[in-house]
């Protein structure tokens, strides 16, 4: 049983606070012999990075990844290459504002976890979150980044179906817009709404929630395991673990409770080959637990960060009523940085199963729809 | 790493198939001393059993569990209580009518997991649905009466929320008619809309998905740890683990995407103790990944059975066109014996964390609100 | 974590007490498509089964397990098969005399577990040794025969080394012999000794301890990983696990801290092929925790029962003295018992590390040497 | 499953090479409010740290450790404590000498894990043994000293009992000896004895193995559960998974089994209390898989090292029979710095089991003999 490591067979284990020295991550079970370099992991961390458009923190974190550990160069190419034991990453934490904690270090903050910690733990790292802030989905992106590599043929995006009441035209869904706007919205005229809509929000001081969906393409058939090994099992654990989501759904998810069996069943034609051609995707990709070889599909439901210039009614740790308001520098809308995020878990979970899927079944190419 | 074990500290192994000999689970972890009998355990059982009215499975099983170890006889007062040792429970295979499984076991039915079992190991138990039959939430059902008994002072309850379109009227919840109807409906007068609603259904030889709401009330503050030892990962992975649920949400919800961060932020007052009151529960009990002591709140979407008398298409084992129509006895709703469910695992999740709790802080009885 | 759960990705967690109704295992994580049947199982647990010869204790259990899920019957072949998902066995308790434990209930016997059972859980099933019962290990051996399936190519074999201060003849071992005698002895003329001796034991009613080797031939290169992941480490703890087990050694063993370095490490020459022969194996078939492709060699040590005529001074739980002597049906030395156990659980670390292999390397075919 | 970390509730995952940049573990499940100081674990290391006589390896590393996270500053005291959160510690290599490697790089050497790390992983990172480095111990070492902090009142303490043929006189033992000489040897007159054969040893470039013997007294009672949660079972992994560690004993040991059943059993007395006073302690505080409030005591041997000047027969990495001596830095006896090994590793299987008794008994304060 561990607090802080997610996976089974590949395990990330990740460690660090807001405001301490660094933060960091230990991927253990990675294959030997996969080629990685920092730079590839970097690309990955700076799509999540903050302080890249006004719609995210200001905080200006380089996020530089080291690797420490797990890595050898290669007796041919010369590039590094992963040697099997556990993976080392590292992140110094450079922009801690030496600023004056006193009020948070007091004060219980609506929706956040101060009250939580404090009644769990008697203490708590109160700067900047702590161990509770946003900050460590950082080694999840890193760690998604060598996930990613175990995983060829397979391509994971993520992008922004909705934020508050806005959601995407998804008849205009278009993956090369996702990376060319600040929100990774996949429609570029949802993308001009959004903008107008969060400068408002912005300038209230105020915050929004967003809804982000993840997709998986090129997936093999089976992986996931009953009962309690079930790929959408962790899919949901993985993302209800990034901070600040409250929902999890998979292909028709909610709306598939108002459906009749015979609308959401997924319907099969016998391909050229004799294997299934589904006619629609409603199962989000997942059958009985196990993977079907249509794309995964997942959302996940990112409520708005509490931090605020609004007031809110809050207490203080002895117990005395108090206003909050949240000075510093915050995401009015966290969820977009959660997209590679939610990218990150998507692929560390399906790189657990593959592994898992080859320790049962020993089969080494599973074959692809 | 188990695929068919559930839970960290208090655990639950599962195992046997639909048209097996027997179903049986191991619970391991439970502390010594609790005083259980199958009576208890069977009561719950009882709850989720099939055959109970016409808008359940026409399979009569009388589910009858049988202790075979772990328990003793307590010196004092003569009943059994729990030893620490592992608990072993058992029920027998009775109504598996030796029918001809010929057509079943060379199709695959859209919406099951016939097809994905097949790619992933080959071969599979088809009698029934073998592995992936609901038949083995009887024993989450079983352990989970066990779980209660760990969490005295919390009380678990369940209700059904929607079936089809049809959503209950929450201004008239009242859980004592949650017993009283065949549909764990919390609102008579929903009930007997769903009872029309639900004939319609099971007479077209159609089925119909549901959303199902368990509540946990009296839940010490503190339960769950940062940050891959969340109370809600875990709740995630817990209801979305169940046959047929494709989303899980926590308080607000998906809801909570679409609200400004003051208006979902709980606030807090002080309360009499100095601890914090909160003004609303839109978190469902959870921040951080910790318990508030709040009333922890899950609802989770389950689908439609896709074993329908409406023919749907599918393909054969031989990769051949055929239309699909599933005979046998079937729920017309499958969610309405998902409420059980659902509450013995929110119960696991919660005794699991209880246990964990102890052990990270040794605080035998954490204060609640 | 789990108490009573022994392996990572081949799982075995065994239930059940001496005097209950019976004792079971669940296997979880075995491989799709093993032909597997009862009567295998069988062969493997009537080697251990008590009663065989007037030197293990008298208990007259026909231990006759039964399959109750995880195997089907093969398209092809019309016999058993795994299907991939947990296989539970079960064992029914039939020789349990009605006897009474007035006495044992109220004793803490030196040697036994009476007392940290009562310490730690403030109750026991005291009868006939409970949950610390050596009954528990014949759900070891019927795992053990299933794990062997999974090591087509590997032999796994043990005898009993020495038993109190008569050690066998190594230049005289005969592995024919070993299921020959009813001690598993590879040596004609010490299994004599052997029976001179015990029946001197035996009739003063006292016991003996004994020392098990068990062997595996034809293990692959290359199973086991660094650091926590040693092959040895993980044998260490399955044979310790075993009761009344004392001490545990790998090749060489103990002996190793005797010599020096260019008598302890084993020479290589180049084989045919180009890898190494080993020119002899004090390493015991692991080296950095590693399988070398060389014989796996694991001893331990047995204690000698604590059950005996001879009074020893022990307590109640009541804090008087006692001279205890303990009636009943007893081992003269459990050692013996204990070589189909130390087998299986070999087989059962070697399999769960095959499987561990495979997820991490791929390689399903790892060369034998 | 992890390879790389040892411990369930209090987890310790490490990661480094020898000669990467950094070597660190996590150790994650710590109890929030421990007071902890980078001293305090510092001075554990420098008992353990090489090039501090002539007996040991003359590699040059201050093995200077850092928290980097997982503590914060006491309100009260000012000092740090714990927080529950991952406690994560680094060490920077210093002394890795930019030395020619193209030898070792193509050589198995014999004893070692070069031939194993290449079949397993198809390549290795050679330089300094890489992974299988004893550098990894240093991390036990720094975890150890934080398990002991969970351990009040239990003392853990190590000493050398023999190196090679030469053994210490038990009837001398003095605690207060063992940090007095190089050699960790309770016995002075003995300690002179290795002394002198360890330069003889030294001189002619081989190497000796050494038996460790580490002892807990004021252990609680009850630690460990049954049946694969035994204390002693996991002490013997933990043992057995330090390098080059071949054999490993509880108690008598390999001894008891030449004893007679009421030779083994110790004697119990009721003691003021009623509870059991015992008159030996041939179980090594271990009945059962459980604490019996005794001290725990565990030996393990230590081969000697394969690093020699001596010449021994091995082969390339291409299949070529060559005369392998290792030039460089090593050990005489690599048993003498297994001492503060194998001490951490006995703290932090005594911690892990202090939660899991918690967690299972709620037992804050289990009581002491």
């Amino acid at each position: 049983m561990s607090h802080n490591t997610f996976g089974h067979l590949f395990r990330v284990t990740t460690w660090g606070e807001s405001h301490g020295p660094a933060i960091g991550c230990v991927v253990d079970g990675c294959p030997p012999g996969l080629p990685i370099s920092a730079a590839e992991i970097q690309a990955e961390l700076d799509r999540r990075r903050p302080g890249q458009s006004r719609y995210t923190t200001q905080r200006r974190e380089p996020d530089e990844v080291r690797i420490l550990s797990g890595v050898f160069e290669d007796d041919e190419t010369g590039g590094l290459v992963t040697t099997g034991t556990p993976i080392a990453l590292q992140i110094d934490n450079v922009d801690q504002r030496s600023k004056d904690y006193s009020e948070i270090r007091d004060r219980y903050r609506p929706g956040h976890a101060d009250y939580t910690y404090d009644a769990k733990y008697g203490l708590r790292d109160y700067r900047g979150g702590g161990r509770s802030s946003a900050r460590e989905t950082a080694m999840r992106v890193a760690a998604g980044a060598i996930a990613r590599k175990l995983l060829p043929g397979v391509s994971i995006r993520g992008a922004l179906v909705s934020i508050g009441e806005i959601d995407i035209d998804r008849a205009a869904w278009d993956w090369d817009v996702v990376e060319k706007n600040p929100f990774f919205c996949p429609d570029p005229q949802t993308a001009e709404r959004w903008a107008t809509y969060l400068d408002g929000i912005r300038k209230a001081g105020s915050s929004v929630g967003a809804v982000v969906e993840v997709v998986a393409e090129g997936v093999p058939v089976g992986l996931g395991a009953p009962v309690y090994g079930k790929l959408d099992q962790d899919l949901a654990a993985a993302m209800m673990s990034i901070n600040a989501v409250k929902g999890v759904e998979i292909g028709a998810g909610f709306e598939a409770a108002r459906l009749r069996g015979e609308e959401n069943a997924d319907a099969m034609r016998a391909g050229p080959d004799g294997r299934p051609v589904f006619l629609s995707n409603r199962a989000g990709g997942i059958l009985g637990g196990i993977s079907t070889g249509q794309p995964i599909v997942v959302r996940f439901a990112v409520k708005p960060t509490s931090s605020l210039l609004v007031p809110v009614q809050g207490i203080t740790r002895r117990g005395e009523n108090v206003d909050i308001v949240t000075k510093g520098r915050h995401d009015p809308c966290v969820g977009i940085r959660a997209v590679p995020v939610g990218e990150a878990m998507l692929a560390i979970v399906l790189a657990d199963h593959y592994l898992r899927h080859r320790a049962q079944t020993g089969s080494e190419s599973t074959s692809r729809t």
